[in-house]
C-alpha cells in the first residue's frame, strides 16, 4: 500500500534540514511527513512547514504540473492511472495530489478505498496523496500547492493535481498547474450539460473519455459539438487553441496522443515563456491569496465580529439594514476589537 | 440635456432626511446629487451616504433589475435606448446606470457624447447615469449597486445596469441584477469567438443584436449555435434555462419578444422565491464584499506594507521566495503597523 498518509508524531526532526534533505533524496515516508506537516494546523507545525518549503524553493519548478478535472463518474481515477502508468514507462517520476472537498463527506475512506487506482499505487516511481478529510476547500487548496512544491522537491517530474468538478475547487486547481486538462464523457442531445458553465473556459485540453466499444460514435459525435462549442469562444490563450480529444483510459487508446499533446502544450509555452509568466502570476497571485485568507480568518476569528455575524446577516438579508451598513458595523467591531 | 452629472457643493444638505424625502418625491436634481454624494470618496461624506441609503432602504426593492452586457461594438446602447423607449411606453419609469472600467480612458468625454441614446435622454420618465471617471471597476460597482438603490426609492422600477463586456466588470454587474442580458452579434465561423468563456455562464438571456438586413441570415444561424453551445452546458438554476433571441435594435424588431422573455423570467423567479433568494444573497454578498474591500483597503493603505510590496513581489514573481513566505512577510509588517 503506497498511498501514503504520514502520521506525524509531536516530535518534529529537530533539524528542518534535514528533513528538507531527505525530501530532496526522495525518501518517501519523509516526503508524506512533511506534507502531514504542511496541512496541520498548529502555528508551531505552519511555521516549521513554512520554513522547510523556503529550505526547498530551490529544488521545485522543473516539473509539468497537470491539474485533471471532470463531473463524478466521467474516470478521473482511470484516466490518471493509464496516463500515469504510461509516463512512468518513459521514466517520468509522478506524484498525484487530490483537492476534493467531497472527500470530507466521506470522512478519511478515501484512504481505504484500494480499489481507486491500485495498479498506479504499487509503482515505486509514484507517489499519491489524497485529500486531507475534513479540510475546507480553501484550505485544501492552499496545502496542495505547497504539497506540490515538496513533490517537485522529492524529484517528481511530473505532478498531477487531481479534483472533482465541483465548483470552485476548478479554478483553485487550474491557478497552480501549467496545464488544465477536463475530462468529459460520451453523451447525446439533451444528456449532455454536462460540463459547468465558466469551467470549460479553464481548459487547456478537454477529453472525451470511454471512447471505446458501443460508446465510440457517441464519443465522436461529442467531441465534435464540444470542438463547435469551443469555436464559439475566445481563447484562453493566444498561443494555444483549446483541443478536443478522445480517449479511453480502460482500453488505454488514445493515451499517446493525450501525451504528445501534453508535450506540444508544454514546450510551445517553453518557449515562448508564457509558461514562465503564467508561473510567476500564479505566485504573486498565490502570496495574495494567502494575505487575503490570513486577513479574513482574522477578522472571523475575532469574538465580537463572530458575535454579530447571524444578527447582521439575517437583516442585511432581509433587507432591514443596508448591506454597507452592516459591513460597517462588522469593521467597527473589529477595529475596537484589535485596539484593545 | 437629462444625463444629470449632479455637482456636489459642499454644502451638503443640513437634513439627510430631507434629501431622502426629495428623492421619494423623485426630484432629478436631488437624485443626481445623491449619486454624486454616493460617488464621493470623503469620509464625511461616504457617512452621510450611508445615513442616505439606510433612509431609503424600504422603498427599494419593487424592481426589475436588469444587467446588460457584451463586447464593444454589439450595439449595446442602442439596445437599451430601444428597450427603453419601448418599456416607458408601458408607464415604466426607466434608470440607466453604467458600469463602464474603459470610460476612465476617456475621461469625462462620456458624458458629453450626446449622441449616444439621444431619443432615451429627452424623455422625463427616463434616469441616464454613466459612470463616475477614474474610477476603479471595484469601485465604480459598488457605487453603482447604491446608485441602484436610490434609483428606486424614486419610483424607477426598471433599472438597467449596463456594462462593456471586460471580464470582471460582468461578474460584478450580475451580482447586483436579478437578470443578466448578454449581446452578441451575427458572425460567420471563425468571425465568431465573441463571447469571452466564462461570461456565457452568467447570462439568463442571450440575445443576438442586428438581426436584420443582410445579418438576418448570419443571425439566425449564430443564434441556433449559441443555443446548441448552452446545450453543452449546464443550467446556472433549475428553473429557467437561458433563451437566446435575435433582435435588431436599430429597426426596433424582436423587442416585444425580448420584453416578453423578461416578465416570463420576472414571474417565474417572483413566483418560486428564486428572486427573493437571489437578493438575499446578493445582500450578504454584499456585505462581506465591503468588508474584504475595507480590509484589503487597510492593508494596501499601510505604509509599511505598501514600502515591501514590490521588492517581495519580484522576489516571489523570481522563485527566490516561497509565495507563503512573502504573504508573512506583508502581514507581519501589517500588524505591527496597527499595533503602533
Amino acid at each position: 500500500m503506497r498511498r501514503e498518509a504520514g502520521v506525524l508524531t509531536n516530535k518534529v526532526p529537530k533539524e528542518i534540514s534535514e528533513m528538507a534533505n531527505k525530501v530532496r533524496s526522495s525518501d518517501r515516508r519523509t516526503i508524506a511527513q512533511a506534507i502531514t506537516l504542511i496541512e496541520s494546523t498548529r502555528p508551531d507545525h505552519r511555521a516549521l512547514a513554512e520554513q522547510l518549503l523556503s529550505d526547498l524553493l530551490d529544488d521545485t519548478g522543473k516539473t509539468i504540473r497537470l491539474g485533471v478535472s471532470g463531473p463524478p463518474g466521467v474516470g478521473k481515477s482511470t484516466f490518471i492511472e493509464t496516463l500515469g502508468l504510461y509516463v512512468i514507462k518513459k521514466r517520468h517520476k509522478l506524484a498525484v495530489l487530490t483537492v476534493d472537498p467531497s472527500s470530507t463527506l466521506s470522512g478519511g475512506s478515501v484512504l481505504g478505498d484500494k480499489t481507486r487506482m491500485e495498479r498506479l499505487t504499487r509503482e515505486s516511481d509514484v507517489f499519491i496523496r489524497p485529500s486531507p478529510s475534513g479540510s475546507t476547500l480553501g484550505g485544501v487548496a492552499r496545502r496542495t500547492r505547497e504539497a506540490m512544491l515538496v513533490c517537485e522537491a522529492a524529484g517528481h517530474d511530473i505532478v498531477i493535481v487531481e479534483t472533482v468538478g465541483v465548483g470552485q475547487s476548478e479554478t483553485a486547481v487550474r491557478d497552480m498547474v501549467d496545464m488544465f486538462i477536463l475530462l468529459t464523457q460520451p453523451a447525446g442531445g439533451d444528456e449532455l450539460q454536462g460540463i459547468k458553465r465558466g469551467v470549460m473556459e479553464l481548459a487547456d485540453l478537454l477529453i472525451v473519455n470511454k471512447a471505446d466499444g458501443e460508446l465510440l460514435n457517441a464519443a465522436q459525435r461529442t467531441q465534435t459539438e464540444y470542438r463547435n462549442a469551443l469555436q464559439l469562444l475566445r481563447s484562453a490563450s493566444p498561443d494555444w487553441t483549446t483541443p478536443v480529444l478522445t480517449c479511453s483510459a480502460l482500453y488505454e487508446i488514445g493515451i499517446d496522443a493525450v501525451w504528445d499533446t501534453i508535450n506540444d502544450y508544454h514546450m510551445m509555452m517553453s518557449k515562448n515563456e508564457a509558461l514562465q509568466e503564467r508561473r510567476r502570476e500564479q505566485a504573486i497571485a498565490w502570496m495574495w491569496a494567502e494575505v487575503r485568507d490570513a486577513l479574513n480568518e482574522q477578522f472571523r476569528a475575532s469574538p465580537v465580529v463572530a458575535d454579530k455575524i447571524e444578527d447582521l446577516e439575517t437583516r442585511v438579508a432581509n433587507g432591514s439594514l443596508a448591506p454597507v451598513a452592516g459591513a460597517q458595523a462588522l469593521l467597527a467591531a473589529f477595529s475596537g476589537d484589535t485596539q484593545l
